[in-house]
């Protein structure tokens, strides 16, 4: 099997999000960022090693970290808008949730919590703000997902940028910081042979390929009103909430379980699980069935088996490497934090191989097929 | 003299800005993120009193405040798209440099010296990143501008928002966090009767105002290729690259001259010279012919005098106010570090009336043409 996308069907690539040119920026980006760490002596602060590239910066101060990320939505608010329309139901709460559930859990991958996290809202016409059931529920909602991650809101952005956005519609971001203390609970990436994957479950797509997701229904007839297997209709399961893992990593940290590795599984779906430089082979050996929105999409897409686990999360919202021997601990922790988790597989060395193969589905990805560092 | 906007000619409202819709949010934000200061227990930290509605927020850890901010650029890089097109000359590094100004400038009116910034740029298309002379020239300002503002760029965010952003733009913001230490150093709007009002000058239009200044370039013949008195284009100069403040008051605090409060000029103009909450009356009594395109903009749309002073910079891109005794260093300070600033009046007490009287021009502005907290 190779590593190229579907010759058929949907895949991300066609759907309008081209990796290759947005990572290109990214390296020069992080080229260029790479010369301002000098700034850092000046106020008694390090950059660690092996920071550059992971999903949120750590500075060492000291008895410290402090951590840092900006992040996105993406695209879901369009499906919040269209499902306003039809059904005059808001989700705009959920759709503050994810907002801040896409900002802490790329936070926590390195260990860190969150304590403070700031909304950037930018829409082209400031007339976006005045129907309550966007505005208002999104700053209800956006305010709830902070308590639950534990962190103040501490302020925004709320600009009007006519040209730039659309003007029906906003864009929903932000920026958290964060804090591992003591310095020993950073999560730097020290995987070992044998570790066992945990996977956490997501609530459905949660924040990554809705523009696919978005495509999809334009080819509906009725569009998000389409009913799943259960029900449900394919609108509103996009809309779930996004689950926040930071009471997971918290409650590890807390037990003195040690998380080798972290992964939220965003863009690029479960080839993510190989986001470590360093190479594994990330052996995947139990694959549970998900969400009916998973298969409603793979069926109308259509989107093959193996573009589904290179874009989607299929599931698994968050996955964390840890020492067999800790398993049953980090089981228990999840669960008494309200998780569903679950052993999923092991890590391996295999030479220089990097991959991850899910063994039940006979699909692997090579190191090629991932450019996200 | 009223507080309304001018009956002809072109204001920003009509230019397509409503801040009361924008305020509106803002305020429903503050609300909904005053009930998640509880979350800080838990992390040994406090909100201090009074930071609401300020410029950056901060954090009280004990022997040092941590301030968070999340900043917008505007609308400014559709002017250097025109710009490029126009002349193949890329000003894109100063839309770096700006981007980073509009962040550290704000974060530093609370007396917190950045320490890392991170960067959100959102395309409609990634394509948008294939010119270098865009994106790398973007990358390369604002690492400069991080540099200058002795800060780290502490990674970033690119996503790909079709549907959401025109695809032949950008969304350009980010992050920052800073810190004061010690906590003394805290700008808090410690003001009293009697202090100087010292002006640092801008650039030019720096970040505010940009949407009229695009109006206003639609109604000329020859656009942004338009000739300023100096010679120089329209468009040109509205591309100056912002001066970032940072090092100004990094001095001030180093050589122990108190800041009673600090203003960053940017939307609302000059009105925001009267940001803090306890009432009191500034009273500007020199006012320095400002830069060949605020007069350019101001004859052309036509913007009238007190239209433009409640919207642009005009010349003055920073304000601190300190007790009269200091301003001998203040000066001496900004001129070391290579700022142009000047003692512009005093702030007075009048019972409740708050106010920015700019004497010379007989326009003054009353508290109620300001609702930016």
């Amino acid at each position: 099997m190779t590593d190229s996308a579907s010759p058929g069907g949907l895949s991300y690539e066609s759907a309008g999000v081209n990796y290759d040119q947005l990572d290109a920026f990214k390296r020069a980006c992080q080229q260029a960022a790479g010369q301002t760490v000098s700034a850092l002596a000046a106020h008694g602060l390090l950059e660690p090693a092996g920071i550059r590239g992971e999903s949120a910066y750590l500075l060492d101060a000291g008895d410290h970290y402090l951590a840092h990320v900006e992040e996105g939505l993406g695209t879901k608010n369009l499906i919040a808008d269209d499902m306003l329309r039809l059904t005059g139901r808001s989700f705009y709460a959920n759709v503050g949730i994810d907002t801040v559930a896409t900002i802490v859990n790329d936070l926590i991958t390195v260990g860190a919590v969150p304590i403070s996290v700031a909304m950037h809202a930018a829409v082209g016409d400031a007339a976006w703000f005045e129907d309550p059931r966007r505005s208002v529920e999104l700053a209800k909602g956006f305010a709830a997902a902070c308590l639950e991650a534990g962190a103040v809101w501490g302020g925004g952005e709320t600009p009007t940028l006519r040209g730039i956005v659309n003007p029906s519609t906003i864009v929903l971001a932000g920026s958290a910081i964060g804090r591992i203390k003591p310095k020993s609970l950073r999560v730097g990436g020290d995987v070992r042979d044998g570790d066992a994957i945990v996977f956490l479950a997501s609530s459905g797509v949660q924040t990554n390929g809705l523009t696919l997701c978005r495509k999809l229904a334009d080819g509906l007839a009725d569009g998000y009103l389409t009913p799943l297997s259960d029900g449900r209709t394919y609108g509103e399961a996009l809309l779930d909430p996004s689950v926040i893992y930071v009471k997971f990593v918290s409650a590890l940290q807390r037990a003195g379980v040690p998380i080798h590795y972290a992964v939220h599984v965003t863009g690029h779906g479960w080839r993510k699980l190989m986001r470590l430089v360093e190479p594994f082979v990330y052996r995947i050996r139990v694959v549970r069935e998900p969400q009916p929105v998973f298969r409603f999409i793979q069926r109308h897409g259509p989107v093959d088996e193996r573009e589904a686990y290179a874009t989607f999360n299929m599931g698994v919202g968050f996955a964390v490497y840890v020492d067999p021997g800790d398993v049953p601990a980090a089981l228990e922790l999840a669960k008494a934090n309200g998780y569903d988790a679950w052993v999923a597989g092991e890590v391996c060395k295999q030479g220089d191989r990097k991959a991850v193969e899910i063994e039940p589905l006979n699909v692997s990805f090579e190191a090629d097929s991932l450019k996200v560092r």
